[in-house]
């Protein structure tokens, strides 16, 4: 069991900026986010493009705005379960929560922040026959860990920035990497796809395109999966791993059955503090919603600023908080 | 008169943030600032300190916090009249309003965004006698314009970064130059007084230390002052100008006596779009006051966009807003 004073589900933008805010009260984050890597939708569906509405930021690219939010909080030393999804809220009896995720890691903390986004990014599933019955026993939607796929068979398909990289990545791990593409030419950047055709010209890879995946099969995990080509022609290629990636679509998922009050696929809350109709839970971000409300990164950060000081009373129900200036008083760390 | 669609006073962080946020919205704004350079308290009280809670950015000097967020709005050309402070806002029969400086600058605009802050920035005036007076006749507490100094007399009072700064400034400006400190060691920058002494030392400037000045006098215009030495003894000096520069403390001035909703010396806003109980005026920043409100830069930064999403209707009445990224749109300029 993780202990922590505040378990901040979601680690976008504001997920990361909350931790700020939190450790200027000297109050601990623990972070969850389904997605293996930081950074919400700017890391995953825009890294590489500029933002030009971040105050004081002429331009951004989104991914060194979230290294930069990684840096502002370091000092506070925040903790992250990454790669799984929080399913369940469960209120002890002294108020607190337990929060649980998919893999079964729990989080005991006084309070909860929902910085949930658009919700958790679900993988788009390709039509493959028995595809979901081998969802963990070879069939995966992102590679948490390459490490685990080291010296095995891997077939990926798709023809995105994701495919082409994980093809680049995997052919120096695995035992053989199979990329197969519906089409001939890729969606992904340009010199990634120059980069993959090389390795399948060098024989580090096999590129199987204008083709698609049909089938999966196997005794309790993948063995071998049938690909189509475009002349209808049907191979068996033998295989431990099939990794569709054809990219995530954000969904509310569990969130929505949390008894909060749900407007508009969003969590209802006060602008006071920006809390939900459940005390000690709390809706920052993208995920809430309330009069005037934008879907802002800058609005994010104000409402987890203002959240931090309500939240305060339920780590330190006996201290009485002082508010201070970062420029006169500095940043603590602990 | 100078005629704008949003007619912004106060130029400090968050007053300059909402032109950008307007830009966006294709709405031009004019700033009017009592103070002569923009940043309000960023510039004026602590340029070269850090702040630390700006997100993204963990570490930025104030001044330069200022600069970025100038050039993030120079695509959308904002004008400005700094120096002057608004005395009035007049309603015109059309709904829109007339915005009157005390040195008789008028601007005709549909929305008036007050970002005043704390308030006007009066200069702290020492027991000097006449000292109000002569003001505009050669008394000043701030230097608008250096070159109406040319070649003239002037002596400055204090002992701080701005009466060393003007000393050392003025020492090629104008004919005759003296500073008069009660201390004979400056509270200014270490490096901003060994100067000072230097000039002294030159011949360029005079330094009356460990003295005070106690009056003023002359017909009409500045002509003589006096100044009492440590021993009590008392010398008259000939010059054109004084200029006490003890620094500046705010007020909130005439911003009260606008029909505005005051709660602690604050204006009241509804966190839906920070407007005020008048149509068309909005405030924002640290001049404005809610329900768990606080006086953050960043915070300032969130209600200049909400603000600027509810003024759209005044400036274009027949169009609908559509809410756009900037990294799919990008930034329109004019
Ligand atoms: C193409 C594009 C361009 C954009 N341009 C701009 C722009 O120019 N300016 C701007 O301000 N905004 C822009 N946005 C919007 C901006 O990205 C969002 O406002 C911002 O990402 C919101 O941050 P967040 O932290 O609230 O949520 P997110 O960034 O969505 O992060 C939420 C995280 O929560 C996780 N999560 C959700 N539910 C769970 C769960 N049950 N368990 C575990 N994890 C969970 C998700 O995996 C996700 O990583 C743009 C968005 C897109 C898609
Ligand atoms: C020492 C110090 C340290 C600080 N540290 C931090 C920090 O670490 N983080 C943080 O977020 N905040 C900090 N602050 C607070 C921060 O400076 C304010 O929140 C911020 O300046 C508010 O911006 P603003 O644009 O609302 O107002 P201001 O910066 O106060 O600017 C308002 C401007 O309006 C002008 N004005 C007012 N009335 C009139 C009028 N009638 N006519 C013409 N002009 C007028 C004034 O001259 C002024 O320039 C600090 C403040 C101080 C003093």
């Amino acid at each position: 069991m993780i202990t922590t004073d505040i378990c901040i589900i979601g680690a976008g933008p504001v997920g990361l900026f909350a931790v700020f805010e939190a450790g200027l009260l000297k109050m601990r984050c623990h972070l969850i986010d389904a997605l293996p890597q930081v950074g919400g939708q700017l890391s995953e569906i825009y890294p590489q493009k500029p933002i030009y509405d971040i105050p004081g930021y002429p331009e951004v690219k989104a991914q060194e705005l979230v290294d930069n939010l990684m840096e502002q909080i370091a000092a506070f030393h925040p903790t992250f379960t990454l790669g799984e999804r929080v399913e369940s809220l469960n209120k002890q009896d002294d108020g607190s929560y337990i929060v649980t995720t998919n893999d079964g890691t729990s989080v005991h903390c006084q309070v909860v922040v929902i910085a949930g986004g658009l919700g958790c990014f679900e993988p788009r599933k390709p039509e493959i026959q028995n595809l979901e019955q081998f969802e963990g026993k070879g069939v995966a939607y992102m590679v948490k860990n390459p490490e685990l796929l080291r010296d095995r068979r891997v077939v990926l398909a798709g023809g995105g920035d994701s495919a082409l990289d994980w093809t680049i990545f995997l052919a120096n791990v695995a035992a053989q990497v199979t990329l197969v593409h519906r089409s001939d030419s890729f969606r992904g950047a340009p010199d990634s796809a120059e980069k993959v055709f090389e390795l399948a010209k060098e024989g580090k890879i096999n590129l199987v395109l204008q083709s698609t995946i049909s089938s999966v099969r196997g005794t309790g995990h993948v063995q071998e999966v049938n690909i189509v080509g475009k002349d209808k022609t049907v191979t068996t290629l033998e295989t431990d791993h099939l990794i569709p990636l054809f990219g995530l679509t954000p969904k509310l998922g569990p969130i929505a059955d949390w008894g909060l009050t749900i407007d508009k696929a969003a969590i209802s809350v006060d602008t006071v503090d920006y809390s939900t109709n459940v005390e000690r839970i709390y809706a920052i971000g993208d995920i809430n919603t309330y009069p005037g409300k934008l879907k802002l990164i800058l609005c994010g950060f104000h409402e987890a600023a203002l959240m931090c000081q309500s939240a305060f009373k339920y780590v330190y129900p006996n201290q009485k908080l002082s508010f201070k200036y970062t420029t006169v008083n500095g940043v603590p760390t602990f």
